[in-house]
């Protein structure tokens, strides 16, 4: 089970200008609480589709189905996607498995190594062409879009897809799995004319709330990690934060934290600083649940707010050596949320060696989780002494029921936020203007007073070049 | 060569209220040349030591050496460092290998495979160990610690020493390369004790500007990039950067944009947006250059200014996905500095397929490269149309040379910085009270007092716990 301590955020540790008083939280309560209403408003209506995915009936099935089929063929997944379709596939492989994954051998891996593709930079691209192709008969790709139309998405699919039918000849199609709209689209008509296996984009879920559906999942029950209990911790964590009561909500706990901090303390930036490698990239998954659900010009009325924290990742203790010189220094403007784990997925102990050595006597049968967590309760109050509010999700290991519940966790919060800070949490309108633009750079039919209007960015002015 | 593009920080692009006017620039290229003529000052005394780096008369051949004398026995090198002693090898690698570098056959690299632990996660240690175990003859490590005191570094270096001794016998010391201080400390001590092989860490440079010395370059020659190439590199951007020409010298541009920003219009977030992979990892090694080089709570004449911009590392286009959206619609309270590659180190073109899908038709033959850069340029556009400022890196292609000017342009870009803040911009006093409550909680002798400052964060008090 994961728990959320809050103590560091609060006036009685780290002074009245930057932690939350009992009165500034009994206010903060009234509004989450309202906020909590809202949002089991939409739940019960049936509203947000991302509510409905941990117990959804037929979703982990269809995955097992198809990771049992593939996974005995598999050497190498493929993930193309990007942004929800890629975030949370990489966060849960990271969490869950080695860091060696990809190294080890056919033996000793649970399942294909796995390569998530979700960039266009082409010397990664070409990189990896070169190193699937000799093994490409083993290869198996997996395509995330609902539409099939985002432009790197697409790219990638048409030069992996042509490169395939070049090698495989009509056997190609065998080897994509495509996790796209059941209905329509692009990439659903090719599915089906090609014939792939092919798996659901929920038309309910936008993509940074996708992690529990198909598209998060298949790559996940390919690598081994277990996806039943990952849709368990999940719905855990749902009946948790469905409670109308606030100090054992913890949804409502953190929203309040957060929310408080943003509003009232001038904390825009809000840093998520796991100590465990594993969990760090769980922290690039929040960085777009954070900033596309939240940053917002508009509230739901049609006033310009331009809201938003900044998320922010760091490492433990590592940033310790990069960035705590400034979270502790500079301004304040930061709430920190550190993850912590009791019991880490395995256990090294530093040998009973130079006793005779002053500096490093201290350290000698020292387990490292014990090192690791000392370090973060350091700069745990070395922040507070220091008047900077943290606090802390301590996971009791990394499991997939503990992951599943943070997922579900942040994911509902954000819900909160959206309804604190009175915008849309589910749209991204921002993101639409650098699509046209890439269009018209890209010469595509229609796009005419784009390409006038984008004309002095395409040229360099030498006056501004140094 | 790297050139600095920074008309879209211009109030002729994005606005008086976000962007630099002409008189604004007027006054703050007097701030910087006079920022400039201290740090030349610093220089010309010699009290800099990172600037003497890319033409130091020793090292490169050292490191050489070195390197050549150990790459032919060894399949895997592991890099035992933190901060400052990692963040540089990190980045050397990604920047100039391929992505799947260390999934290559041992024929296909041009050197060994490269962790750099920069962590006490022990899931992370032990999973190394357990790979490295079936090829310890060959692996090498090279341990790099000024002091050998870092409580990761050492610990780490204690469990992998007695690993190497108990399979290795003593045979262990040639596997070992410590970098360290020449003259003294624990692992200098320990280094001669053992019979290592041994590299400097220069007395007068501090870890985050230590890149250009035996700390970074060890890892990046045994790994086959050519470090001479990268020091001429840096060394012609130190010509650059020492003109006192302001526009012509990209390190005053890049200074008088940043600080602006950052004092006069509210940019206390400074992005870092590689649209490249390889160059994302030069965002990790910026944070750490920025952030703790420039988050001080005192100034110079001990008044309390709690300065320092927060640095943000991004990737396009990746982040088009998940952070553009914040960057666009949230709070004005950020630079984005784009690292743009003309030339990339390899280049794919997406096939002339799905003629008749009305929706891809556009990508047909297009270049990858091409599209990549055409998202930067809509990414700018799209954020230039909200008043949102930036500026643009532009390397002609990635190669030692220009993440070597890079490198440099950043270090003395910092030194203005530090002048222009009147903050000392080379120490880390904050640093130090974790390092101290890290002590306490380990049972160090001698830091009783700090165990019953610390008692409280040692303890969950429940009432918090949700």
């Amino acid at each position: 089970m994961i728990q959320l301590y809050w103590k560091n955020a609060t006036a009685a540790v780290v002074g009245q200008e930057h932690g939350l008083s009992p009165a500034e939280l009994a206010a903060g309560e009234q509004q989450v609480m309202a906020a909590h209403a809202a949002v089991m408003g939409q739940v019960a209506r049936g509203e947000l589709g991302y509510v409905k995915l941990p117990t959804h009936p037929q979703y982990a099935s269809q995955v097992k189905v198809l990771a049992e089929k593939h996974r005995p063929g598999t050497t190498d997944l493929v993930v193309l996607g990007i942004g929800g379709s890629a975030l949370g596939n990489i966060a849960l492989q990271s969490a869950l498995n080695p860091t060696t994954y990809n190294l080890l051998s056919d033996r000793k891996r649970p399942g294909p190594r796995l390569f998530v593709l979700d960039n266009v930079d082409p010397a990664m691209v070409n990189d990896t062409l070169k190193f699937i192709g000799r093994r490409l008969k083993t290869t198996l790709f997996n395509v995330i879009s609902k539409s099939g139309e985002t432009a790197e998405t697409a790219s990638q699919f048409m030069i992996f897809r042509e490169f395939l039918r070049k090698k495989l000849g009509d056997a190609f199609a065998s080897r994509i799995v495509a996790t796209t709209d059941s209905q329509k689209g692009t990439l659903h008509d090719i599915a089906r004319e090609d014939g792939y296996d092919t798996l659901e984009v929920p038309s309910d879920v936008g993509g940074r709330f996708s992690v529990l559906s198909p598209v998060g999942l298949f790559s996940a029950a390919m690598c081994g990690i277990d996806i039943d209990a990952l849709l368990a911790g999940a719905n855990a964590m749902r009946q948790r934060v469905e409670s109308t009561e606030f100090r054992s909500n913890p949804a409502a706990v953190l929203a309040a934290v957060k929310y408080l901090a943003y509003a009232e303390k001038s904390k825009p930036m809000h840093v998520m600083m796991p100590y465990s490698n594993r969990l760090y990239m769980l922290a690039d998954w929040y960085r777009q649940l954070w900033a596309e659900s939240l940053g917002k010009s508009a509230d739901r009325d049609g006033r310009e707010v331009f809201a938003g924290p900044t998320p922010i990742k760091a490492l433990g203790t590592t940033d310790q050596h990069s960035q705590v010189q400034l979270y502790r220094e500079g301004p304040n403007d930061k709430l920190v949320v550190f993850l912590e784990v009791a019991k880490h997925p395995a256990e090294v102990r530093v040998p009973d060696v130079f006793a005779d050595v002053p500096g490093l006597t201290y350290l000698r049968r020292a387990k490292l989780s014990k090192l690791l967590n000392a370090e973060k309760t350091a700069t745990e109050y070395a922040l507070a002494v220091s008047h900077r509010p943290s606090v802390t999700i301590k996971f009791d290991a990394i499991t997939p029921p503990s992951v599943g519940e943070f997922m579900f966790l942040y994911e509902f919060t954000t819900s909160l936020m959206g309804e604190l800070l009175n915008i849309d949490a589910y749209d991204q309108p921002a993101v639409e203007l650098g699509k046209q633009a890439t269009f018209a750079l890209m010469g595509r039919d229609g796009y005419n007073d784009m390409v006038k209007a984008i004309k002095p960015f395409t040229r360099t002015d030498k006056r501004y070049l140094v």
